[in-house]
């Protein structure tokens, strides 16, 4: 029997055409090291070139490394950080962003679909402060959602203004933005939007390890080299992590195959023969199977994840094809 | 004026044809995420065979990040690393020893040529207890040494029977073990000497990012991917830190380029006018330049580190060239 | 209009005079700092005598600290603590069991009036380990419980034996554990139940600021004091933690002034118009106030906490008189 | 033999019949709690008008804990604090800065007699910032020094004048400033200086475990509760630790005590017919004795501490008589 691992996550498919070429034009000659050369210097002008903004880019290898030290930037450890009660750095990241932030807090917000509701948001920013617990210093979205849902525009500025306008600082988990700009998102709606930081997913868009640390805030970047060695996300030879940008964002690639990804999660969720537990906006499609179905699935080989909620996750990506989604589609038609 | 960066580190060259042809390979197709897929697992296997041990074995993207985290594995906070005042935990890494151990002390012994000396060790663990200031628990042993030494395999087991003896345990940072191993330590050596963790080195030997962190202490091994992932060190698509080890080990070119770059430094060594300020055992080769001969050096495009105490610092890697070490040796002639 | 704080909480009366009694006793001549004096040593000789156990006592000025820094010597950063969700390292203390362990997760779990259900516990610990979230390594009990129930000695073998069975640690906030002990717990249950770390509450029981931590596994005392010093934990002047505690124990004040503070809350149960939320069985009770007549008893000067849930709190000390008690009752029935 | 601690440190003595006497003053009735009480507020006010400054204070029971949060609060993870290399928190304290402050990191600077040398200051500062390296974000001077000896107010705000004009903050370790004061610094010089925290020893000074957290930077005082909390220093019954204060303050015994313990160390120095180590200018002396006549004031029962320099230690408190002194005098002679 063979294992169907294509759409147990975004990141079990390997780096795309586009990342691998530039990973191979990068590694050519020698350069500095750190994050000081040419490459690294290349990739950051288009990101800042995609997101028309004057930021500083640092990459590192994890998105947990990137949202988590990202958060300890913008709060100290005796505050929290505010973020739907689903997000990654909450239920799926081992305790990292309490790590990072020497015990820095989070406060999970309800909200449907893995948006915050932003009535949640309100409640939870107008409690008065207490020394007896953490107070929210950070608001930090997720967007494409755990859910595959998307923020509108209109919707990301709601929770920021409130955020803001309270003082707090806004952070991205933007591990599928690219998602969301291919679903209509403008890029450089994230710096009018007012983050402080956003980290742009290469990872699960189809780079080879890397994600995009972007300080629209410059004045983080003051020793933010030094934070990064400190937590042991200062890679040597730079270049590497760099590199795949390159091709992702020269080519266009990182849009345009999330596009694909989209398009696949659709077609999916077209043809499931099980209602679908969440919006389909992005490369995620939740559906409602039964225990039974879920048996019969895996029986069959097709590997995926199920929330606690008792929905199950298909996740498309850059690799996912139209065949392969006729074959799940096909298979799940054969245990309804 | 062409900068010339092959000299000033052994991480400012690319990775080796056989790191990338493996990494290549191991992006075909789908795979299980955070270190659970098959290239991992071969990979980790190829390291099992070279260290003939029943080892655990994990990969990271950074040196900083394997050593600190592994230390964090092996003391407590309020307890304390004993390696050379000048080893990399304790003047290169930003603290981070420290941030990932909670406060773990980093205490510095003396020793020539970047090699502990044994008396020192002697003293350090013969120092009483005491409830204000922290106490050694483990031994930190870098091979070959920050000046381009080796421990011969005596050295070590004198070094790490000592600390043992005294119950402390031993941790190897082998950024450069390659390079130690292509000049005679057996690589077998390891697990008989008793270190309980070993990092080795991709990155410096010719990878593209990535260290091994080898858990020859297997209890060690309990709930470590948890540590990995809470410390942002667990990689989604981990494949892609395993994969350049399959190269450079199934073709031996991790030992033979490392031979490579050791005999490059010797060639180096032979063709200086100045003198070498330690012994060239591996790819280091430290020159005692004169104030006049760096600025001449450097006006002539050269970049390379000069040390605290006035040595400066020429880095072979698997990339030097017979051609560029005449270059640079006809450039210290020049300036002679 | 006069405050009246003395139902507030149980830290807001004074010390008895028994704690202040020895306090003077204690400050007399010279004596040996950070812990090693005579008056630590007698009083962790009563405590030893009080507990029937050969443990390790420590003092330390807060609750909060004396909890984490327990906590964090039974688990690893990305290890967890399970306890009741409304336990006080869960809710009340500012992440400090973040902090202390270096990110350590709290993992709450439900039951009425602050006790863990058993069920809910059963089901923690059949979770399967993962990578992504951190499994538990200690479990926390607090006795009396934070709405003043009490667990009974079959109850906390129940839970403890559950925890150890599957691995876990056991500690015990006993910040209120007088209360229990005066309200019948045999004081010698708790090193036979197994619990490896105890938190005894001296400071609600009476004392100046102290509480103590039992280490009923002696092997977590090795370097335990530079752990308490590497926290901000170890007191130079350590006798005036230590003193209050000899005043309390030979006299027997800790659990007879207890058992007044648990009659005081029974009597202002009995007085009460409203119907109380949770049992009283140790010092706290519990109302069922509508927002009217938390109103009119605000107005009428009388502090006191309402918890999420919408329950009044009113907490009895050995401070607490039979007079204040029917003032109390009267003015709940004047706004009844 | 009588042991005799009373010369080992200042901390052996107990505490002043003033502090003492507003202790039990405060203990009368019930009082908020975590340093809302009105005991916190008089002791605050005294303070501020000692000072002479506008500052908020916060009183925590270890003076480990007072610098190191103080710290914490002054600089990043990936920075580090300048302190003179025989500092407490450099020397002393088991790693708690780094503890506090998620391995911050500590750089010990030269001088006599516990003084920073100013040179040493301007090259530490000359310094330029790398990734690779905690760069200095705090001053942190220690008045009285570790030596005994004394910074004049010219030579601290040379000092503290430097630090500020490379962008670091400035921070008091005054475990000792009562000595200082008493020697003719005046108390509201610490505001004009620029100190942005300064931590007010009295422990040492005769009180029960209490320093002073005094922040001049007012701005540090939003959410510094929660970080006490957080950091385990926020005790519940906070009017403990402010109490000794008042009557330290109130009866100016803080500094005419502190002016004993200076007189008897002069009388001692004089006394001596061993060479004097160090300046002595506040309660220490520091005598140059030979391993032999340190062996016999051990004999006869003396305790004292021998510095890695060799010097012997004697320190004098607020309760050193003439009689100890002139006894400890004819010992000297008597092994001279």
């Amino acid at each position: 029997m063979t294992q169907r691992y294509d759409f147990a996550s975004d990141n079990v498919a390997g780096a795309m055409p586009e990342a691998l070429e530039s990973l191979m034009t990068a590694n050519a000659g020698f350069a500095s090291s750190y994050g000081t050369d040419h490459v690294s210097a290349r990739a950051a002008d288009l990101i800042r070139e995609l997101l028309d903004a004057d930021a500083e880019v640092r990459f590192v290898a994890s998105g947990t490394a990137a949202n988590s030290l990202s958060l300890a930037a913008l709060a100290q450890p005796h505050e929290a950080v505010l973020c739907h009660e689903d997000a990654h750095i909450a239920t799926d990241e081992t305790g990292a962003p309490a790590f990072f932030g020497a015990g820095l807090g989070v406060i999970g917000l309800p909200g449907a679909a893995g948006r915050i509701d932003p009535a949640a948001l309100a409640a939870a920013l107008a409690r008065p402060d207490s020394a007896h617990s953490q107070a929210p210093a950070v608001l930090s979205l997720t967007n494409a959602t755990e859910y595959g849902a998307l923020y509108p525009e209109a919707a990301l500025a709601a929770l920021v203004g409130a955020a803001k306008a309270a003082g707090l600082k806004a952070h991205l988990d933007g591990a599928r933005i690219a998602n969301a700009i291919a679903a209509g998102l403008p890029a450089a709606s994230l710096a009018r939007l007012g983050f402080d930081i956003a980290v742009l997913g290469g990872t699960k868009a189809g780079a080879t390890p890397s994600e995009a640390i972007v300080l629209f805030d410059k004045t983080l970047a003051r020793r933010f080299d030094a934070r990064l060695k400190h937590a042991g996300q200062l890679v040597s030879k730079g270049r590497y992590l760099a590199a795949p940008w390159i091709g992702l964002l020269e080519t266009g690639a990182w849009t345009t195959r999330a596009a694909h990804s989209n398009a696949m999660a659709r077609k999916l969720a077209a043809l499931s023969p099980f209602p679908v537990a969440h919006p389909v906006e992005a490369n995620a499609v939740f559906l409602q199977l039964g225990r039974e179905a879920r048996r019969g699935l895996r029986t069959a080989g097709w590997r995926f994840e199920t929330w606690v909620g008792g929905e199950s996750r298909f996740m498309c990506s850059w690799a996912t094809t139209e065949t392969a989604v006729e074959e799940l589609g096909a298979a799940l038609r054969a245990v309804a």
